[in-house]
């Protein structure tokens, strides 16, 4: 089966978490938004979807994953759905529950990251936001990076059983790439900031650098499946707010 | 098995969440902050378990449930674990998911709610962010409210197995009383708001009283055990945010 990802096509955004894991498992996917524009690609056909799916299940905002009939919103309930299909979600109901519980929580930190550059609305400019996104941002690296971040090196350090120095269990599950892809986002938008607090986090830097070895993932960074950042997404870097 | 539910003991929050779901299916749990301090209650307790649980699986924040040697957190995450246990979770997979991704974007309207009155920081008070905290407020009220409300709203129309008009299925869920929830929260907190949007919610609505009329929960919200809504949780009240 071909899975078909719906997400907007200029970003990574929350769809780069479940690209990861498709790209990492080597999977058979389609990232429909970025085909070219006609009944079955593009941003039509991406908007056609999720107003009004054949067999239901509409998601309130990309990404979603179409799998068969199956359709699956919201980014962590599709990685709970589809890694353990990839082999890249650990075994048990108790391992799969805390895998799950970490990606919530790291898409906590990206909603937060979101709303340094837009503390007001989503559907106004940033510059129509930004004395409000100047203070907000310095809490975010003054207290809720630190705070999530030092949280992530404390699960890696916690996980005895980890020869391999993994978030879960002792192999590597969709939760290791997403933070992987988080700390890539805070070096693009913050790198002032986050060169500073990685002085303290060795394990979450030690396991980002594994990640980026890995053959397939290595690969899809190097190809143009990639989305460059840019100041479209949720991870944008305006120096101002790395100050 | 008591499960035992750990959340702030002054405010509803993320919390209430999973109070409804246990409180509805007649669950055996204790709400261990709000029981007298000491070393299995209070505020003391709660703080214990998040900083460093026996049994490892720390979470962020709280609210995490411990069911025997298990803990869990995220509060999406502790319904999916526990209301299949309580029978108020759809049956086979593709229902669960479905539930679980319509928690998962009730629970990002509680965090953009939370956000009306806290737009720069959980650090500051109010009055620290309040005029950022009336323009965002305006943007929730005009744009996003009556978007996630629409889309529950067309969730509810279309479900057709529904006689019962829910939300999955054929059956009440947690998901039925997580909007029940949202939607008493709303009223408390944009009053003004809610009275105009909810002429076009209709099912909501209707959702909303028959979840108020359920034996079990009906009881609960009339004892002393349910919180009242206040100004130090995530629904709050402040007449200018509702202008």
């Amino acid at each position: 089966m071909t899975y078909e990802l719906y997400y907007w096509p200029g970003v990574q955004g929350r769809g780069e978490f479940v690209r990861l894991t498709l790209e990492d498992a080597g999977a058979d996917y389609v990232d429909v938004a970025r085909l070219p524009d006609g009944p079955h690609g593009g941003t039509q056909a991406l908007l056609k979807m999720l107003e009004a799916p054949p067999h239901g299940h509409p998601s309130l905002a990309p990404p979603f994953l179409k799998a068969g009939r199956d359709l699956i919103g919201q980014t962590a309930n599709i990685l709970l759905y589809l890694a353990p299909k990839l082999g890249l979600a650990p075994r048990g109901e108790a391992a799969r529950l805390w895998a799950h519980q970490l990606q919530l929580t790291l898409i906590d930190l990206m909603a937060e990251v979101h709303d340094t550059h837009h503390p007001i609305a989503g559907s106004l400019y940033y510059e129509d936001q930004r004395d409000e996104a100047l203070r907000r941002s310095r809490y975010l690296r003054r207290e809720r990076l630190p705070k999530y971040l030092g949280y992530f090196e404390r699960t890696l350090a916690d996980n005895a059983s980890g020869r391999q120095r993994v978030l879960v269990g002792n192999a590597v599950s969709y939760a290791d790439l997403s933070l992987f892809q988080v700390i890539e986002g805070l070096r693009y938008a913050f790198p002032r900031a986050q060169r500073r607090l990685e002085k303290r986090l060795p394990a979450c830097v030690a396991l980002h650098d594994r990640m980026a070895a890995r053959p397939r993932l290595a690969a899809y960074l190097a190809s143009d499946r990639r989305v460059p950042f840019n100041n479209d997404g949720i991870f944008r870097h305006y120096p101002e707010l790395d100050a």
